[in-house]
């Protein structure tokens, strides 16, 4: 049985503003539980069913650890498929970004994207293919939104998401920037080269004015239909492919 | 102002069961519902602020047009950030698939997914790579779902989607079957010829045991990092972009 401060103690992390506060975010379910365990963050608390205990209790990590059941689990989730577990974890220190750090490889960067789903989903999909870093415009969702993070399938665990001014960054960018844009050459015929920042933009709008500015060369995925565009996180893992492919 | 009864009626299409009894979904947005109002489809009722009208009048379908208020629409519309107008679209006849006519080409196939975000993004990227139809086993999420819709972006327009047994229609299968799946042979590295179907598996269990026996040949995007998998959406995107690449 959760106390009714615990239960708004959590509900409250749905929210920016609390996360900010306490420093704490929320993972539900098992497995990717599991694989916060099994990396740098720091979990903090877990409120589990009993029989989820011994699958998360045997990580070294000292975890402050509460047996519920399931219709005390709905109450603090974020999800509207609820899980059998719920955790707080830590949100780890911000860690400065040394421009450097980007040669010799290609690293995405997001200028406002706003749907939870898709940066997790792009997250995802940056795990999958080895990126370690995204590099993200101020005014793009958190990392740590539930959305983002149930989206993410455990991979925000291994993957590190910065926020930072892109134009600072990208006006004294190491490495070629590229641009995911509808006007640019095909990815198909491009030569890219072995690194670079490859920008992709908001949902409805694209790539920033201010962004578009510090933007080195357009690249585009060929369209062979009626779509007007493509939905970011899906442009994102074409273009996470082609270059996967040629390496 | 909308009768309390168009507001009951228009709710109800939020479901499956009374969008399969009255033969009606819902579209909502302006853009998407212009890509309509210029497709076969026949677009039977619209709900929309005064300042839409002149933008969806001017086709020459014949529709009954109800202006109202934003706050009036908020009450009808199936979307947490509820657009200036809505739809109510006939939904087509079911056709009959000819496996003949899938010859010389490549068709996705869903065997299913469940997600209306994944299966939207799907037919939207789809649409943009130039597959005009999409096949999905019966328990594939219905595709006149409004969330389904919302995801398409319009595309939904363009591209028909059927609704079929798969291991019938792959028993038999006029062109190669091609299954996504994590254990086959590299899609970089892979010659697939100019014909086939494609088929992608549900979000949490892949492809059905019933529609693997029927898998010709397994193909895989090849990971370089530490996710266990790919979003649906996302394998879909990544295979249509290859296929497309070599043509």
């Amino acid at each position: 049985m959760l106390s009714k401060s615990q239960v708004s103690f959590v509900n409250a992390l749905h929210h920016k503003k609390h996360r900010k506060e306490q420093g704490l975010f929320i993972a539900e379910g098992i497995k990717s539980i599991t694989e916060f365990l099994q990396s740098d963050y720091s979990v903090d608390t877990i409120f589990c069913i009993p029989d989820a205990t011994p699958k998360l209790s045997k990580f070294s990590q000292k975890i402050k650890l509460f047996e519920t059941g399931s219709a005390e689990l709905k109450k603090i989730s974020a999800l509207t498929t609820p899980q059998d577990a719920i955790a707080l974890i830590r949100i780890p220190e911000k860690t400065n970004i040394h421009p450097e750090s980007f040669k010799n490889r290609f690293t995405i960067v997001l200028d406002g994207v706003q749907d939870p789903g898709n940066l997790g989903t792009i997250i995802r999909t940056a795990d999958w293919f080895g990126f370690g870093e995204i590099i993200c415009s101020i005014d793009t969702v958190e990392a740590y939104n539930p959305k983002v993070v149930q989206a993410t399938m455990g991979s925000l665990s291994r993957i590190r998401v910065h926020y930072t001014d892109l134009e600072t960054l990208l006006g004294d960018a190491p490495v070629p920037v590229f641009g995911a844009m509808l006007d640019g050459q095909s990815v198909y015929e491009a030569n890219l080269g072995n690194e670079g920042f490859l920008v992709l933009g908001n949902e409805g709008k694209g790539i920033s004015e201010k962004v578009t500015s510090k933007i080195g060369r357009r690249i585009t995925i060929p369209s062979f239909g009626k779509a007007e565009s493509l939905n970011v996180a899906i442009s994102a893992a074409i273009l996470c492919s082609e270059l996967r492919r040629r390496l």
